[in-house]
């Protein structure tokens, strides 16, 4: 049962890629939690570093200038009604002067989409570039809702790795060999989701010329934009999109910690107009007009939530991702059985690799996970809900004390299931 | 130049079928607000009696109650982060109980499903329920969003007519002409948009017999809903739910007065389970994992929005519409070349009859729109935009002022361009 194998390459199976396309993280992670066991004797609580969600933890609760800011403006009685195609015009404006900060050129409100949260974001990119025959480039391991609008869409999916033992880069060379003259796009999702890595900025620059020889342009997942705590800054793609037209997604969701408000952007990056065309525009737009669009009293509140949220705010977000993370990695260097070969240096995730051999009686990472659920009531994600066998994501933006706690389980988990030393 | 006739069958062109199929509301009422003549030398203020969105005027805003029960969930901190597939627990059971006051058997929290708007719910519901060949019959008039929809998933549109002469009931002869094996479903708005009618437990009734006879279920947009204010009641589809399968959907927006909040639902009312199947629920979630969810702490509001609302907020919003309504209709028997033939008795809309014969220099609905936004500044949705044309759609909760106001312009444009007796 299961793979005894652990390079990337032969990890990979038909199954395992029939599996991600087909479920979401939050199906995955339902699978793991059915596995709790109500009756634990111990009456221990369950510890979930699975979904990355921080907000169930009071030190990731967001900041007080953007909860003020809405209910100003629901109170306002003036933002009760349907926003326009596209987002509210001050809302456009806002964000799209909130991110040309991280630009050479600045955007124009016309370049900025609001969404539904980057969920919306995902499914309205893939949606407006799908065509007949075509296929997009997406990431392993990466977020599994990209391979399930593209499945939607009839959007063949290509899957291109990412490089562990070069601090998850892109692996440029299959790229190349996988881009033809159908492929809509590239996606990059940078600060890492499962991988937790920071793109430098010579390795963006080569994505953007990759893409731009293979002609096809880069969808930017910066979802987790600005949440980079080590020694690699976060560069925004867009930085280089007078190389290759940029799609950038992103939302107030993380480094403002308000999954639930569903407030996300979709823009497009293209000095030179390769992309941008009036057709184009008039396809999102009617794209965009059959969709649900994001609450209009918190659109009106972004402009203020911007302007007010203090640097403070999301220094200490950082400062405690960065701790949690160092604690992270230090503990697992502690666990037989696992490891991680690259310690996170953003977004709120790591991947460690299982080293299954080492292990008794656990099949794969679905096992793992399934029995780390029952017998410790630790919650991780399966790689496999990423793409990558035999891996697990430890979502660590959870409160300290419950990081050690969970990863103190996990070690007990692999001492009793190691093999007995020869 | 433009149809002379004004019976329904001639009316309807191909030309007209490619319009509405391509373009929301939204946008034709863009198209009309375009010839708004920014010099006007009157200085008039622009009325716009076009968009189903009362929420500019301060005699139709939300109740404070709602208003309240959303601040409180944001500011408890615990409805920040990402809700549940199919919406938070609580919120589906508010509903279902919500719901269930309008049925004979109480709808389960597991049939309702959370959606961004109603927007959102028509999406989803078109898109779970389409498959190859298949296709949709809608009302004409009707609102276009279902066509769109229906377009982007290539299911068929057939237009079925709703009769003025009978107080817009559906022709149930033509649905069992049009209707096939592939038909997916039939959809009705009741309360009506844009015809303002109410159908009648009679006439529901036989709507889902029709159904039965052809073999498909009633997509119920009832988004309307409770919005009637005429002789006849407002009956929930699902009522019939045990004759055929009703897939309800609706949202707080309209009753609330509250479009922007983007809070609404899509319910299986299907007793019988003869659509409830183990392998449809698992459709609807496995496509819900992909779609936006609507905002977490307005969704956790819902239980206290409804619980705390009092029945003077709706009785008001009603004595409201109906003196709109009444007022509607009187002024416009004094305006010549247009007709009403069927008083609003529900929803916030009214259909108006434009006779072109006695008209000089007016070709048609659109071309009657552009002129009054242009020499009156007032704007009415030409009936092209919901599958009719040489009509036009009336909004009427507005200020009664603003309603007065327009409907005088209206008649001093009609006197203008009437063709001079012989």
């Amino acid at each position: 049962m299961g793979s005894q194998t652990n390079s990337l390459g032969e990890n990979y199976t038909k199954e395992l890629e029939i599996t991600t396309t087909k479920m979401t993280v939050k199906r995955i992670l339902g699978l793991v939690m059915d596995n709790i066991d109500g009756d634990d004797e111990r009456k221990r609580e369950v510890i979930s570093l699975g979904i990355g969600d921080p907000t169930a933890h009071s030190c990731f609760h967001t900041t007080d200038a953007a909860k003020e800011a809405v209910v100003e403006t629901l109170l306002l009685d003036k933002f009760n009604g349907y926003s326009s195609t596209g987002g509210l015009p001050i809302t456009r404006k806002a964000i799209a002067s909130y991110l040309s900060r991280d630009l050479c050129d600045d955007l124009s409100p016309e370049d900025v989409y609001i969404t539904v949260g980057c969920t919306q974001a995902i499914e309205i990119s893939i949606s407006i570039l799908a065509k007949q025959n075509s296929n997009i480039l997406l990431p392993r391991p990466g977020y599994p809702t990209y391979a399930l609008c593209a499945n939607y869409r009839n959007v063949e999916v290509r899957y291109y790795d990412l490089v562990p033992e070069k601090n998850w880069e892109v692996n440029l060379e299959a790229i190349e060999g996988l881009a033809d003259q159908n492929t809509i796009a590239i996606v990059i999702i940078n600060p890492g989701n499962p991988c937790g890595n920071v793109y430098s900025y010579d390795h963006l620059e080569k994505i953007a010329e990759t893409a731009k020889r293979v002609k096809t342009l880069v969808i930017a997942d910066e979802v987790y934009g600005h949440l980079a705590f080590g020694e690699t800054p976060f560069i925004s793609m867009g930085l280089f999109s007078s190389i290759t037209p940029v799609l950038t997604l992103g939302s107030l969701s993380k480094r403002w910690l308000i999954p639930g408000w569903r407030l996300g952007w979709f823009v497009i990056n293209d000095p030179n107009c390769t992309f941008k065309s009036p057709k184009v525009i008039e396809r999102i737009n009617k794209y965009l007009d059959i969709c649900a669009s994001a609450t209009t009293f918190i659109q009106a509140a972004v402009p203020k939530i911007i302007k007010n949220t203090k640097e403070d705010f999301f220094r200490n977000t950082l400062k405690m991702l960065k701790k949690n993370s160092d604690l992270c990695y230090e503990k697992i260097l502690e666990i037989p059985c696992i490891n991680c070969p690259f310690k996170s240096q953003g977004s709120m995730v790591v991947m460690v690799k299982i080293i299954t051999t080492l292990l008794q009686d656990i099949s794969d990472d679905m096992d793992f996970c399934f029995k780390l659920a029952r017998e410790e009531s630790v919650i991780l994600l399966p790689g496999t809900a990423m793409g990558l066998k035999n891996w697990v994501r430890i979502t660590f933006a959870v409160e300290p004390s419950c990081l050690e706690e969970g990863l103190k389980r996990l070690k007990s988990f692999c001492l009793r299931h190691s093999k007995p030393k020869k």
